[in-house]
């Protein structure tokens, strides 16, 4: 099996570079455009890039030419890092042009027929492709979004109690500043210190989570009838968004069933074999003190979702904690392993990786 | 007036150096004892005690020698800062030989003739002294507590909200760790992490706040009524303790009322008098961003609560931020203001204060 | 005495701030104009600003209208925190146009006729004053400058060993954040990490300090004829520079006699009388790990240095440690000192402070 | 080739935690037997151990029962992570008793018959095995010793140069808050903070560093003759030790000459065959900024050292930036490479891993 090329969008901000770093090596996939703003474009990445991960940049990539975000890509399958301005418009016209786009920005989450798709929650959302294709007029185009990087922990661990009925939710999120990008967070800001604020995302929270752990129709999404109040605080850690979740379910289970639920959890088969499944998408730790950010960041090479220390909430009933990865998992690992669904399904019609498929 | 001397409980420990900082200059109080365990007791204070506040032991208590904690004190008035164990019976013996107990340490915070003093809040709990010497048979000894140091700042919020029938409360909180005292909480344990537990603090949140915010009926203090869950958390901050609160209120107060209520909130008279009171119990801050641990703990000298951030909660219908400082109004700074408040009504029968008392 | 209205010259920065609330209740200055970018010009200071120092804008200039800096100022003594580009010609400018300037900015202190002043250590350099009027035909305007913040606590811990006869001198430095401005070091640098590099830092290290430390010959300033090598390190602290120094002294001192030195250095009478000037500019510990940035960058109100761990070096003889506080006495509350000590010296003619001069 | 069961001594610990999870999927060695205190002896390794690494305790160890220090073990290969104290004579006793400790404590290192070894800069000093059995008449058994983990990248940047002739080392080290073990640094010792003391490792810097550069004369180790001044510091960073270093070179190399001389660097082939070895020991890179602790730790999976800013120093003539692992290279991860070469020259009896050798 040939790899097939990709382009990344954005490739030099910090999503970016986690994208180039999670694709080197890919099985499936190897990057063969990147894409930058006007001020880098023409210039090798290695050069124009200020790497701010581990290590450098990767030598598979460092000669290769930046492109302009404007011009013309070969690669049929896309990933946007762009910041919301610059993707607004430009993901939907390469999509037009015959590209499907996976996309981290938030700009196009929200629209009716954009598949919102964290593959183990909500596989078949993907059917919104052939929506969005029909709707639109679009023969090899796509647009599919990964969610918001606070929101994606809360999806994952709320999935297997939608059975229980879930009626009310309450977030307090404690998010690492590599959710901010590059330079986002000053250091005068956050150094011995805590912001409770996150611009956006408290409104992000709230209506991407739901439209997640929606159903699909058959020709859009019903959102989940629950309630649910967001807060959002920057801490001082590097990457992992922590948290702490109140949730009211109306089958009212026991916290050994809550935790039995978690623990047999599983994607279903069309997923669990592709490239960037983890084999366990949530982990239940049963130690007092986890997860905590630095130390379960990394489970599942940063895909796995862990929870932890499941009680009972004197208000909505049930209140546990639970942590992800929040530019892997939150960001550019999902978006690839969205691609590699996308591809598995044989929607790249000039890619067809070797992977047995399951039906939607 | 000729000051107090007075007597400092684990005055070794990073409470009790707190302790020691802020008697330091005090208009009513000096140390004149400093007590430790039978490790340091019997050396100079400075030589003993690791200081691991900013600069180094002041001058007026470097040269006085460790008493151990089962020799005799001359003071009246003992501020502790003993760990739980040592605290539980050794507080009580003193108040049995007279003297009167300012305690930090949380095991003796809910007998129920104790007060559990936050002067702002509960000035008039200040009575349960007269049913305790009563019931206890003590002439001239008390106990009395602080509350813990998370409780305090959610206590502090609340207080001028009961007017509005609180019935739900939900508190997350993000904790320094001086909360955990010295060494407490290993670097190790939380550079670039969080720690979603911290020992035994949901407990206390769910009764202290609940007391605290309670009415003296002239025997005893009647509870809030109402519910409360906590979750608490460990964070890479110094100093400074951070609540995530939603709160229910049958009320329905409209947001700018309640602003107003707390930006109008002064402490009674009886209070807003002594050495130690701030000029503003409370500061409600408009930027979108704050309160923030370290830029706002020290706000009326450490001694005052900073909020922000009121806003809907699609669950409970409001939800805010508060911070304070944990070891200044949380523990020996609260202590130091409840034993003026106790000193100022005539407690102590050798020391008249030269302030003007409010009946109450 | 009526105070000296001042203007503060990028006002809105993070140095700027820092003149801004060094020069509340200051006895003989207060802040009269504030001067920003053209994006701020023409609004409130308190709107405009986003203050990054604890607490809140002082209400004394919450209201100023932010002047730009191409218009006309009031003011006689004039406070810069501009940044290096900004400072080059507009210093200079408003010294021909009468203006006494104090500088924090770089890029002027190395001009032959300007003091780069440091009042403890070299205040009679300030008679360049006279100098630099006589050679640029200025009657009233002057440029002074203060130090770099990393050159500051080497040239305050040296100044008393000149008499040993200093040789050579190595220098490695820990940075906190705050030395970099505002948004100055991103996070995601800085967390968890040490960045061996702080730009421009090294090459001014070497050549500030050899200045500061030179006399002044009637005309100009013969530098300290010494060797200096300065490595610069940037560290996950908010305040506080820290530096490791191998000193060579010809005289082969004991390390008592250098302490004993330390111990006994005051400023000379010309300057410890000014309102801003630290009771003991120097402090020794005695501790084996001290000084530390958190603990001690607040000696003596931020304006004293702080040194320890003097012990024998195998390479150059003799090696200790020095810190201070980089955005106090390092960068604005020098500068506030240096204007005192102008103004006590009469080269405002508007303005006579009511202190006792002493003859440089 | 069937595995060899090792023992860990002090497995609970950091660094003991450190060797168990370098080992876990080993080719050549598996961990039989887990050796802890007297408090742990007896329990399930899983369940007695605070695990303070990311993730979890293994599952192939977890249910191994730790044993006691002064019991029986089976293993031929016995790794220690003891504490000092209990290093001292228990390590003799088990190579009296036959068994090969490759030790990380500091108490046996400096021992004259006793290897102190760091493969790819001293592999011949594995000679003084022989030295020892005749000395001590001992059969199978044997002691040897990685250095101290801030020595460590010291002589790895400084092997390379011993051919332009070393007179002159100035070291000023920021070290890692994993060096001290767990609980080890408070975090209110080192939250927005530094400390320039670290217990012990100058001393031992300015010895082992020397020792370990020296040459094996047949019977005893020529320390290297030169002058190294060493000052340790303390950074609030989890791994990773860095050091800037000034050095002397008699033959005055050009600075193009010395990255050469390093990028050029490779172990001998009797070491860079080895399981753990790192593809490169060194790398230089060309970033001004680099190596970073964060950022470069892991490279090589924490066994490569990094090396940058090399630039001329006013004093000694050279000077650059160094940077190692301190957990992995500079303790459990170089100790287990020492016992890949011991095991492949052919010292351990019972086993003989499929590896060519070369001569010593």
């Amino acid at each position: 099996m040939q790899k097939l090329g990709v382009a990344v969008l954005g490739a030099t901000g910090a999503v970016g570079q986690r994208f180039i770093q999670l694709l080197e090596n890919h099985p499936w996939f190897y990057v063969a455009e990147v894409i930058g703003s006007s001020r880098s474009a023409g210039q090798p990445y290695g050069e124009i890039t200020n790497w701010v991960l581990d290590g450098s940049v990767p030598k598979s990539v460092e000669h290769l030419i930046v492109k302009p975000l404007d011009g013309h890509f070969d690669s049929p399958l896309v990933f946007s890092a762009l910041p919301k301005e610059a993707a607004e418009t430009r993901e939907v016209e390469l999509a037009v042009d015959g590209h499907i786009v996976c996309t981290n920005a938030s700009v196009n989450r929200m629209e009716e027929d954009f598949p919102l798709l964290l593959p183990e929650v909500n596989f078949n959302h993907l059917k919104l492709i052939d929506v969005q294709r029909e709707k639109r007029g679009w023969k090899t185009g796509a647009v599919v979004a990964n969610s918001n990087c606070t929101a994606m922990p809360v999806v994952m661990a709320l999935e297997p109690l939608k059975q229980f009925g879930i009626t009310k939710i309450i977030v307090v999120s404690a998010q690492a500043v590599s959710g901010a990008g590059y330079p986002g967070v000053a250091s005068l800001d956050i150094l011995d210190n805590m912001i409770p604020y996150v611009s956006g995302d408290e409104q992000k929270l709230e209506t991407e989570t739901l439209r997640m752990l929606g159903s699909f129709n058959g020709t859009k999404v019903d959102w989940l009838d629950a309630k649910l109040s967001a807060s959002c605080n920057r801490v001082p850690v590097v990457d992992g968004h922590l948290v702490n979740i109140s949730v009211e379910l109306t089958a009212n289970p026991g916290l050994d069933e809550i935790i039995t639920t978690w623990t047999n959890f599983r994607a279903p088969d069309a997923v669990a074999n592709l490239p960037s499944a983890p084999k366990h998408p949530l982990y239940y730790l049963p130690q007092i003190d986890r997860p905590q950010s630095r130390r379960d960041r990394n489970a599942g090479n940063g895909m796995s979702t862990s929870i932890g220390r499941l009680r009972e909430c004197p208000i909505l009933g049930y209140k546990f904690v639970a942590l992800s990865h929040n530019t892997i998992r939150g960001a550019a690992g999902c978006s690839i392993l969205n691609a590699e669904l996308i591809a598995s399904h044989g929607y790249i019609d000039t890619f067809q990786p070797k992977t047995a498929l399951s039906a939607i």
